[in-house]
């Protein structure tokens, strides 16, 4: 597809946190011409009474019914619920349609381990074998085949993109690996509970799901894959008093010492090319990400470690941002539509 | 009573924020005995279970259905949702108990005003007129002759202690009077409501409830009593991004200048002997005021009008602080018991 | 000039958190060519240094000098503190370019107000006749002819926009007006004092500057221009503890009621082709605004007064943002240049 | 000492966020007869100037010059920055005065590395063998034999008081343990710097000092002591956006598989007659602790790992409460007093 292309959109599930995101990207992308946005409950209503904020930033227009979605939109966006994307992807890429699944159906590769750590059967299995793992920053473009897109969990967008090159490079020197990861609320969605009000979280910070949490296996299916092997990987997941933004630590103790330089090298090495990573000289703070598509990361390295510290939107380039990243580059367009990028930066900080 | 007394204190309805507060501050309090808590939906749960942090300060025990509620108790606190305390308060004042309501079921002196600003029906509405409305730094100790104590509502509390002795004292020179009020969200309950999550308040601050607020009248009406008149008043609340405090601010606008000095002296002459009022030379801050039952206040006198700002804990001086210190005053016990303070100190700051 | 026009940019003082979003709103303007930014202390060092957030966002480059401001640019902006603008405005101006003052030295209309409000003699008074007070809303096309524009104050904007229809048609009807605004700190300056630490701010607000706030004759100045007459206005300013975002609430008692609906149509008639003002049926949030050009603004008329709410983000709307877009109607441009503006909308919620 | 004792106190260096905490609970504290607080560019004020949220709950007198200090105190606080207790500690217990100091000039029991982790030379190194380390809730009583007590920092305090038990248990099964702790923005201190603005911070986070960090090296000694051996450990450091208290994430990775029965078991021998130590069923949250002495800690056992979490407040448990904790069990009294405790509550929750 040229960059001239015009391309129409169907958001099916698109009045939470994620959808508002993918509605304001989406509605300053140049090759988008016209965004129909599907839901259950809110159907019927409009777009910007479900986010007042967007009056002006989008075209407003009635929410219709994931009922009656059709087949005559170019790319479909489904952000919903564990299990339920189910009923609506395997026709739409039967039909041929472009599919990116910014939920969690289509993470794992092996179909037993939804039943363990999403509650529900695998129904279309060997789809998961025709999915690609669109974690956008490291896939490279060839990979960009098939027709259904697998977007990464919040987490192990945080997670993976600093450490990928860490394992592909010296996972011969690392004894183990441990990621405490802490996100704004937002990441739990815009269903109310108690625990989530403003009156209990603010001033607050807790870790929640911990040994139980279905971004492990995902993390861990990547390291592996990146060449990880036996060594331990323990996850565990933290709430922040903030609405946006994630900060992961990864601790990663070393069986050798490793030179900072080396480090640094191999990380460039991996990242030269990536717009959207910004390798830092200092631990990046989560301000500096929240409301853009990077990830900033860095890297300390001690005597017999390194730490490993990395900022996202989660809501971006942990959902949104990196699903409309993954459609550009799915399609062929510039990577970078649809966000605010100058050109011309030098890569590091 | 004297102050070696010991009492025995039942609360119906004392799982939410005001009843936490409640329970911490009677667990320390010289003179309480035992506690009982009974509520609804809880009933069968520990204390604990529902206030984690509340382990070790207070002792833990079941808390009862408020079905089987019984006349064993001497002092009764109603924290219940509106209308709900007249299931029991008739019972309780006929039986001879003292009760302290925390809801708003018995401020309005009018019953014909409930059914339009609570939306229900007054049944008991001979109570109203043998209630007291306890503002407890302004109440009289000889005013403590009735059995049932209707504790003023938090906004009310945050604006009368301050604006009383301006109305006493020159509600002549008044112009109009308007207040706004900023409030935490522990103000507005524990049920959970999207509106409130943190996700959607972090960083943020709303108006809510514009010309419908229920103290408004309430305030008024006091005012009024205070010898306000005809003058124009008006009273808007908003939401803080934070869980507890009240920052309230009155503008008023005089038809004839005043002197700095003759409204400190006016204001000094009301409060000279309240431990829970500070009278401030600078504009308070909420934080000087959360987790204590204190009131600061502060009277910025211009050209042609005062600036009054005042800020309190919504659920200790606004709630169950100032229930605690007027159940002290009903039994004769001194003001302060529960509370920390420290008996050598000045006035103001 | 035409909208395919290209033009140099220099930004004078631009370290400062009005200075960041200046950058970031100008490097996606597309007319703008080239962006230079002058500074004292940060002179040197490179503005992602400064910045580290702009990484990517901004073309990054060393901050040069003020000493060394030459005449080669075509619009200045100046962010500086009170007083130090008058050292390079009056010979901009005498050099032909087109100036806009982000700061106050150009606010006020009489030269013996700047001593008593901001604490300088003003130089160059001659100028206050020359320059136009930039509202950029409510300021007509026709109007632009000068070459310098004293950009409102971040307060006076969010106050103004709402309050000048109400004015305009019901000044009459007013009998006094009372304005409580609450800031996030951002709006007190990057300058590091113990009492805007997070440690101090945290879950706390508080008023300031009471009956003396430079903002406060601004406003009124304005409010006269549209016909307040004698009616008595007081204006007192608070601190939000969130970063960026300012909650304006203006109570405007009334002589004699007034309908929703004839304000509704006054307020419309005013912002009917105003791309940056959206006025709601509820009282606008916080975040609706934060991160965009917008001011959202509702009318709650009760019986004998208005609530006026209103909202903007005071680094944007009340700085950076109104200082383009006064740029773009300066030089004729679509006054939406560089603002992430979908045309097909609808001006009410 | 009985517990009828009256002791006077002085700190020196009290006009800081833990001397504020200090004088909280020693101005409630039974056997604390007079208090003097010393400092140095404050000298000369009143208490409440610096604390105003201390009216009416300390006693206000003026602070003192420290180099007025004299001996008719018993007890003495230092909370100085680093290196300026050695002006005072050595003199003090030379004259048999008891004293405890909050900072850091005595954590470390190797005085060669004070030039590496706090920057300067220990010129009485002497008295680092004759301190007590006192971690108060693991310090056996019959400990307190020496006159000096160095209270543990924030971190260490949270970090080793549930990593303790896991060593001095299981040091033969863990492969290696990374401690990631995160703290509110108050354990920086009060010393306005521009990366601790409200405008900076709110909605933030971010690690800081990594590999830098002076506790690193305290931890580590004291998990050596318990049993660690050469098992790798590491820490880091980071900012809550939060004015007070630390999330304390342990990743102890195991070589074995262990029960968490057997865990629990063994948490529960060290803590079981620990009045501030409440082991949870759940992971703890920082505001269950905040205002309060505590620890609250969760032993979340897996496969081939115990993910430890804790929680303090930092400015309490972790500085001011730890402390007189200290100096209760220093004097032979009660090591409660002081604090609000209701000593009939169970262990767990």
């Amino acid at each position: 597809m040229n960059n001239q292309a015009k391309i129409n959109i169907a958001i099916i599930g698109g009045t939470g946190y994620t959808g508002k995101e993918l509605l304001k990207i989406l509605s300053i992308h140049p090759n988008v011409d016209k965004i129909i946005v599907y839901a259950k409950s809110s159907a019927g209503k409009m777009i910007c009474d479900i986010f007042p904020e967007l009056l002006g930033l989008v075209e407003d227009s009635v929410i219709l019914s994931a009922d009656d979605l059709d087949f005559t939109s170019d790319v479909y966006f489904t952000a919903l619920p564990h299990g339920e994307s189910l009923l609506y992807i395997p026709q739409l890429v039967s039909a041929g349609k472009k599919v990116i699944d910014i939920g969690g159906d289509f993470r794992l590769d092996k179909p037993e381990l939804y039943r363990q750590w999403y509650g529900f059967e695998h129904s279309v299995s060997d789809l998961l074998s025709q999915k690609l793992y669109g974690l956008a920053d490291l896939t490279k473009e060839y990979e960009y085949k098939y027709n259904l897109i697998s977007n990464p969990g919040c987490y192990p967008t945080a997670a993976l993109l600093p450490l990928t090159p860490v394992v592909k490079y010296f996972s011969e020197s690392i004894l183990s690996i441990s990621t405490a990861a802490y996100s704004g609320v937002s990441g739990v969605g815009k269903s109310p509970k108690t625990e989530l009000l403003m009156a209990e979280m603010h001033g607050n910070a807790k870790a929640y799901n911990l040994n139980k949490h279905r971004h492990e296996p995902e993390i861990l299916q990547e390291l592996i894959k990146s060449g990880l092997g036996n060594t331990p990987f323990c996850f565990s997941t933290h709430l922040l008093p903030i609405a946006t933004g994630i900060h992961c630590t990864s601790i990663v103790h070393l069986t050798e010492p490793l030179e900072q330089d080396e480090v640094d090298a191999a990380v460039y090495s991996i990242f030269e090319r990536s717009t959207f990573v910004r390798i830092r000289k200092i631990p990046p703070e989560v301000k500096w990400v929240v409301g853009t598509n990077y990830c900033d990361m860095h890297f300390a390295v001690g005597a017999d470690r390194i730490i490993v510290t990395s900022v996202i939107d989660n809501l971006i380039k942990g959902a949104s941002g990196q699903a409309v990243q993954n459609m550009n580059k799915m399609l062929g367009l510039d990577e970078t539509a649809g966000f605010q990028i100058n050109k011309h930066f030098s890569l590091t900080n």
